[in-house]
């Protein structure tokens, strides 16, 4: 077998030390962005040095308004408002989530606690039959415990994004007045104070509990795991709510304050006149930064999971290879020093002076953090390894050696750069496909829906193409593990990726509070210009996310199918070609429910938007405030109400196939609804943000073609704002929100498999 | 195992007589049809007769213009310029098919034949290994006649249908004078001709071809009814060629159409001054009529197939008991009488005389056929079954009775009905699902495509439980051949089934011929009302299309498993899981394809519409005449070069995967093709019926709620006719084709099993 390079002593301090860097330096980082001052007072001078990159440049660059003071006391009072409406809404989603948090643990206790029948007493291990493990209750117990753990790691883990998006907002917007540049780095810092915070302390507090649990467990490595599981899966489950209802709450908003301000009363995006315009702002924070961040903490938290509940029934686990068992812990260890470096090439070791550096400076994050983690991999699979090792594959044990593992998790991650770069192509307005979208707004809306949906289902091929080839390899390497460490891999540069997708709304939102704050119109094309490529970055980064879903999905899947001992997964009997059906369906019911929710939202907001225009006298001149609070009211108050049924037929669906119709049918649902949702997903996604960039083009108008269609309010532009509108619950709630039902549905079943093997398939029993 | 009443002598009569019984009565309705006269002469004196139904009851009823010469005549016209675009189009379009056709042919016949090499020497049987059988060059060379039969049947059937419609047409207009009674039935009558003559002559045919057949084959009905899986092949690729070129066709001449006239000139639809005009209504008779014969065609030649060949190697084949083999046959024979006297509801037991009688008449149709047809099909299971028999389940033998396969039969049936009725629900303007949508109108397009979509995609839910549950419970009961027979069931009333579809495009362009010859608003009224229950009765018969398909795939896959020698799919092995995720993919491919093509041809019909508008002097005032002929070309043209892609991929597909990637790898594709594209046929059919419903519920006005959004012209219908534009190619080109890309791939895998099981898999060989 050979022996393991890292010994296990440096494999407990070195997890946590990566763990520690990572929280350390999204500190500095965070530090960094906070000597912005957004302060009515004159901003201090700068402190005299000599850096490239420290604040002694501004007179390299153009300045603009650095003296007027109303502008940064408008700035802070907006930002103060998006701050404390983000707050009140994530309290308020919080305390309804928290009670079902509460519900459900008590579920997952009464659950597998049934399995023995409450007994303490210890029973024969599953996989070592020779072996004694810890009782049903103790798995019932710690699951439960895992469950809670994860599920406030992941609310803490949106909060904090949110509020250090809202910290930054306002400081991009100020610096964006110096030159678009500094406007950059301060929106990329404070994506990365937010990318490192999530990754560290989702590894931080995922290895803390293992180690605890062990104290318990002891040996029992099969029950230790198993109980770590609820840990995804109480991150997942935080995900989903946070995602639905924070983009249900951002795209009701949207969707409301474009359909009147733009296209009934001709007034530009985020313009202060605007009911909605606050809580549309709002919106960004609760649903892309804090939905987005739970999402991805959940992906990585039951990628994680999937590969350790995989791992401790392989020959790690039987023999107690400590540091081999935390292969993926190591890999997530290496992901975050690799992202540090990779983050130093966007802030210190390059400097953004033109527009068009933009999406390239981001672009080359994602080749520059792939390259080196590769690296990264390597070096960890040599000395965290045995050379050769054996594999649990559903039943059979499977050999495998270190560098085979090493091609799993390479695959995974360059895959993902494959998916990233398809979704840049898609949904970028500097290739073909978008460009073609935005040329068809000629001929009206009806032209620009067609291409749009036609775009998005084409941008589905290589994406699923690389998912398939990823599976196929890392399957046949290492069977289940080998997908779980691939899904692993697609997430190893989660820093990174969060970091770059934070900066989107955070420049987003610095857009708006321009506008809002009545800055010149060369700032606002400066923070345009940062928010278009943060819509690509966006877009980007949802495929990443899709794509690790697919795969984390599937190892879950796998994983629950040796749980509950199923040794095939038959199309041909008809309990599993109904789920498969079925399942397949499921995404389709969820989108249906979640795009429903934000239609009506969004008239709701419409009829108050117009209401407030038709009422409030001297509001379009700019004479009386709007009142922002009625359209947050509403945008929290659906939310909160629509999130409720899409959330309760992810968490059901499981619970009720598994205890009625079995673990085969599940198994059918688990793979139907994985094969159908990573569709919709991606084609969702890439469709939505085909169309606003579509719409970009011709409002930037920087090609002779875009001139032809432009300028703001000309037909095509017009056509190009509907596509844009209906792309917002697209992209930004149905299709994001569907790669965690897929992970979802699987963590849950994984979770409940021992209930379900055990009681499962009452309908079937009794006929 | 007990007798079967019915012997087979009186089998061998039976068959053939009701089919021909079918013919008989398609040609009397299209003689009563014919008595409507479309010439310059005054119109002859009806023969005075007494029938209630007869023509002597003028006087009962309103007349106009019925003196008016100038409009007889420019009906005419008009009818012969639609005849003359849609002859020619199909003309072109079966020449490149033909080409294709016969390539297809040659590489059967290699494929199959290179399966022993050429070799002319019997073989032991695959199912009965004592046998022997017929040559495999024998099986390549009856497979390839039996290809050329089913696509030269379903060409002719596509043909005559479209003859049917464009014959029917114009006299439906021309009774609407006289009533709207009249020219309901006029156009149901036609759709009847069409609808019995295909149920008929399909039947014949495959009837013929097996008795000739059996002379070569003798007792070896193994090998005969591997090789009349060819007809059903062939029968559903013309129909893939037949419904993407006509649906590309008439979409692209609609959706431009649409633009330019309604949109940009705000002049009526069907307006004669629209160039595209001409094209559209040539397009309904392509598309929607040939089009849909082909694929209904295709459907039931296919589930036929998929259940005799099942029953070949079930006891009915080892036995040779040849009334129980035809049981198919027989049900298709009862459905033929059943569907005549369900007809007979409509044109003589009663009369339609209001408007809001119409869509009660046709569904109807529907309950009646459904429940006469449970009746036929309890006779035929209890005279033409033994009372007890075995099917052949994946290599084990099921005993089944003959009650339980009624039940399969049934349960199919009801099915059915039950997915037309929910069809209906979600997409006819008298339920609340379109009246949202339509109200969503009010805050403009976006709200409008967003509701659509939601629509569409709830409107999934239900069918597919109806069709799971008929998997579940036909497989129970009998294995796949239960599946076979449950797809039979649900097209058993084709001919009804067809009628109404047909009815449909016949309505449709019955007004736009009104509207072309100036007849008077209230004619053009008529009209309307009958389109729209033609667009509801559309939907069901997609519905239809969409669920039989799913059933005869699943059918012809579990054909096409046994054939292959497989004896699971297991999901959990990555060669069939890559499959099933790539599977899933293809109808997004297939999609992409379609939508894009309908959304270019139809940019270059936008283009020569303006032109002419810009550039012909006096055609907006109606004093000059557009070029008709130009559009007619454009919509030719492209859609003989569109269609090839898409149908290459699916013809491509399986014959790659199956060579390349093997037979596993192939039952993955097929499965996630299955359950993945059966959701998006529903929803986009739905989505577009909604739509264009939604449109007309404004237009009609016919309630307060409707009276609010009206006018025409009015911004909330603006907002529906962007939704009834983007549904076009959603409902008649990409939807409906996805039910044929499911058939089609599993048809033709069933067809080359013994290739791929033999020489498949090439690429895993060599690594």
């Amino acid at each position: 077998m050979g022996a393991v390079i890292l010994s296990d002593l440096l494999t407990e301090i070195l997890i946590p030390v990566a763990a520690i860097i990572g929280i350390a330096f999204s500190l500095i980082q965070w530090l960094i962005v906070s000597r912005v001052k957004v302060s009515p007072e004159r901003q201090s001078p700068p402190p005299a040095n000599n850096s490239k990159n420290g604040y002694s440049d501004y007179l390299i660059e153009e300045e603009e308004g650095l003296n007027d003071h109303n502008v940064v006391v408008k700035c802070a009072e907006i930002q103060n408002a998006i701050s404390e409406g983000a707050t009140s809404f994530l309290f308020t989603e919080y305390q309804y989530v928290g009670v079902f948090m509460v519900a459900f643990a008590i579920l997952i206790f009464l659950f597998l606690g049934s399995v023995e029948t409450f007994s303490t007493k210890s029973q024969p291990c599953t996989y070592s039959k020779d072996k004694m493990c810890k009782s049903a209750l103790a798995n019932a117990i710690f699951s439960t415990i895992a469950f809670l753990l994860g599920a406030i790691t992941s609310v803490v883990s949106g909060f904090l994004g949110m509020k250090i998006a809202t910290y930054a907002n306002a400081r991009t917007t100020l610096e964006a007045r110096k030159g678009v540049g500094k406007a950059f780095i301060t929106a990329f810092r404070s994506g990365a104070v937010m990318g490192f915070l999530l990754a560290a302390s989702g590894l931080l507090v995922l290895y803390i509990t293992i180690n605890l649990f062990k104290l318990y467990y002891g040996d029992d490595w099969e029950g230790l795991f198993e109980s770590i599981t609820g840990y995804g899966l109480g991150g997942s489950s935080m995900a989903l709510f946070g995602r639905v209802g924070g983009g249900i709450y951002t795209k009701a908003a949207d969707v409301g304050a474009d359909l009147v301000g733009k296209v009934e009363r001709n007034i530009p995006e985020d313009d202060p006149r605007n009911p909605a315009v606050i809580a549309d702002n709002v919106g960004d924070n609760v649903g892309d930064i804090a939905g987005m961040g739970s999402d991805l903490f959940g992906s990585y938290a039951e990628s994680s999971c999937a590969a350790l509940v995989v791992a401790s029934i392989s020959s790690f686990g039987i023999n107690h290879e400590f540091t081999a068992m935390c292969y993926p812990l190591l890999i997530s260890s290496m992901g975050i020093i690799v992202c540090l470096i990779t983050t130093l090439f966007a802030t210190d070791f390059f400097e953004i002076k033109a527009v068009k550096e933009i999406e390239p400076a981001l672009k080359k994050q994602l080749i520059i953090s792939t390259a080196l983690m590769t690296i990264g991999i390597a070096i960890v699979s040599w000395i965290g390894l045995p050379s050769k090792f054996t594999i649990f594959n559903f039943g059979v044990q499977k050999s495998v050696k270190n560098w085979e593992l090493f091609f799993c998790v390479a695959i995974g991650l360059w895959a993902g750069l494959v998916i990233g770069f398809v979704t840049e192509y898609y949904t970028s307005n500097a290739y073909s496909p978008v460009q073609d979208v935005a040329d068809s707004c000629r001929t009206g809306a009806a032209t620009n829906v067609i291409f749009g949906l036609a775009l998005g289902y084409k941008s589905v091929i290589i994406p699923i193409f690389a998912i398939a080839v990823s599976i196929f390899v890392s399957f046949s390497l290492a069977a289940m593990y080998g997908i779980a460490v691939a899904a692993l891999g697609m997430l190893s540069t989660i820093a990174t990726g969060l970091a770059i997708d934070a900066y989107g709304p955070i420049s987003d939102n610095a857009g708006g509070i321009a506008e809002m704050a009545g800055m010149s119109h060369r700032i606002r094309e400066r923070t345009d210009a940062l928010d278009a490529a943060g819509n690509t970055t966006a877009a980007i980064g949802k495929g990443f996310a899709i794509g690790s879903a697919a795969l984390v999905s599937l190892a879950l899947f796998g994983a629950f199918v040796s749980r509950a001992a199923i040794s095939t997964v038959d199309v041909l009997t008809p309990k599993v070609f109904i789920g498969l059906i079925v399942g397949a369906m499921l995404p389709y019911w969820f989108s249906a429910m979640t795009m429903k929710s934000v239609g009506s939202a969004a008239l709701k907001m419409v009829e108050e938007v117009r209401r407030q225009f038709n009422t409030i006298p001297g509001l379009m001149e700019g004479l009386a405030k709007p009142d922002y609070a009625t359209c947050v009211k509403i945008s929290t108050d659906a939310s909160i109400k629509e999130m409720i049924p899409p959330g309760a037929l992810v968490m059901l669906t499981p619970l009720i196939v598994g205890t009625f119709f079995g673990v085969e049918t599940l198994s059918g649902v688990l793979a139907g609804s994985l094969v159908s949702g990573v569709q919709i997903a991606i084609s969702a996604s890439n469709t939505g943000g085909a169309w606003d960039n579509a719409k970009k083009y011709i409002e930037a108008g920087a090609s002779e073609h875009a001139r032809t269609l432009g300028p703001k309010g000309s037909d095509p532009h017009k056509a190009a704002v509907i596509g844009d509108t209906i792309g917002d619950p697209l992209k930004d709630t149905s299709g994001p929100s569907l790669n965690i039902l897929i992970k979802l549905m699987a963590v849950e079943s994984l979770v409940f498999a021992p209930f379900f093997a055990k009681h499962g398939g009452l309908l079937f029993k009794i006929f």
